[in-house]
């Protein structure tokens, strides 16, 4: 998996940072993108990159402001200019599917794919067999989520040297037992594969957060996960702005890592006051709290 | 007045060319900006030129497809932040007023402007003392009008040699007489404003057409203008195929300005099959029929 950051302005896009999107690329699981917000200009940034917006799966949004939002209608229509045919689904706080079924109905859009809308408030967002993806609530001016992704657990090995020495030979039941289902060998003896498997190996988890200041939920969202990503959207000394806007600061956002017990932070979301030459100053306020500290830029990619 | 492209692509944006936008620089006649139409991503371009956002005055949509509408919504949130607090006029088809509304409040935007939406047809858009718009329908698939701007007549000269030789002395009444008013002198003599003052000088002109196929309208539109602005979604070769998609050829575009007798034309909005390179053969097809064409490219600039 790569997370790819499309924007990681706040609120207004600048000559450097598009206003926020990210794309979480699973080809390392199926070939398909997701996409956690969706501000004005994505589709073009998209351009710049290898990604197809055919493969786009899911797009998860975070809230309803313009900067995380307004790039969602282009893109849907772009899509289907493309002649895509694959589903998606898009999951949001209440008042997006007004906001896309207006904008699509007005402007005499439609689309050559089956567009599935759901909105969603805190609890099981959607699982397979690969991925869960849960939301908590975060606190900011307006609904908003943050998203938990959780890769299933990968069965461990099967004990192939053990099945050896007792005498079962390879073929379909190697399969069954992997799966950890019981087995009838011809000789009559019963084996249960539970017995015969490893320990599962946890899978990867993400917890990507939309606009928040510190919140309780966020040590929910974000308990142990591989990868937080999180908004710094003022630096450590401006706590008392940011967090009266519902935002959250570098050493806020390093201090949640920190207690979470996360592996890796990233932060991203930074106002339109920073330049990229800012980037080393913010880095080092949150490194100084969790030193696995990175820090996004447009179209910067991070494998997990 | 200077018009600048701030995106040239029919549809979809490529690499190269972002959806439609124009903006009119009246810097001639007031320190103001209009924009006629607003694809997704306008603000970004935007941020690449010196126009200010809050020098935006007026807005003109030519039709809700997403590619001419879908960047308005940022525009106005992210002028807006910038804490602009000068009044803006949006003028565009019914559903205009739905559709920015809608956006504005599931994303809970609030501006620090009055904003003022006019949903328009065929007639008189606004006037004032310099500039008349107006608006005709079009031929596409969706409800859509093109825009035609006059500057208002400048009045002609004072023939001030002729008043001093009639021994009229200069002051207040040489202003007066040049509004065309009558004014008493001090001796008792009536003088109308009109014998003194030459031919007014007719105001500069300017069409500029939103998406569609050839239709008679487009005539009324354009009639003797300076600058025709015209699509060009395909070339001469593919008269079928645009019309029976509302749009025009290079040639048809062409062929309209001859019709019309326009002084200038300049073809834009072209297909995303199309590379910057493909240009030189587009402005061909054009000046083959009208050779006083211009090809607009994004961030190119013509002198009116």
């Amino acid at each position: 998996m790569e997370l790819t950051f499309l924007g990681t302005s706040a609120g207004v896009p600048t000559k450097t940072r598009n206003v926020t999107s990210i794309a979480l690329n699973l080809h390392g699981l199926r070939p398909t993108l997701w996409l956690f917000d969706c501000g004005e200009g994505t589709q073009q940034q998209i351009l710049h990159t290898s990604f197809n917006p055919g493969k786009l799966e899911k797009i998860f949004i975070t809230h309803l402001h313009g900067d995380h939002l307004f790039g969602l209608p282009g893109l849907l229509c772009s899509r289907s200019m493309a002649g895509s045919t694959e589903p998606l689904t898009l999951y949001g706080p209440p008042g997006l599917k007004t906001f896309v079924d207006t904008a699509l109905s007005l402007s005499g859009s439609w689309l050559t794919y089956p567009l599935d809308i759901v909105e969603v408030s805190a609890g099981e967002v959607c699982e397979d067999s690969q991925l869960k993806v849960s939301a908590r609530p975060l606190s900011h001016t307006l609904d908003c989520v943050g998203y938990r992704i959780e890769e299933q657990p990968r069965p461990g090995p099967l004990d192939v040297a053990r099945l050896a020495a007792e005498g079962v030979k390879p073929g379909p039941c190697f399969q069954q037992l992997k799966r950890g289902e019981s087995v009838t060998l011809e000789d009559g003896r019963v084996l249960n594969g539970r017995d015969y498997v490893g320990a599962a190996t946890p899978g990867r988890s993400l917890a990507i957060f939309g606009d928040t200041r510190p919140t309780p939920e966020g040590l929910t969202l974000a308990a142990g996960v591989d990868v937080m990503v999180h908004e710094a959207t003022l630096e450590a000394s401006m706590a008392e702005r940011a967090n009266s806007r519902g935002h959250s600061t570098t050493a806020q956002a390093a201090a949640l890592a920190l207690e979470a017990g996360v592996r890796r932070l990233i932060v991203t979301h930074f106002s339109a006051r920073y330049s990229l030459e800012d980037s080393e100053r913010l880095l080092a306020e949150c490194r100084a709290i969790f030193p696995a500290t990175d820090i996004a830029a447009d179209f910067a990619t991070f494998r997990i």
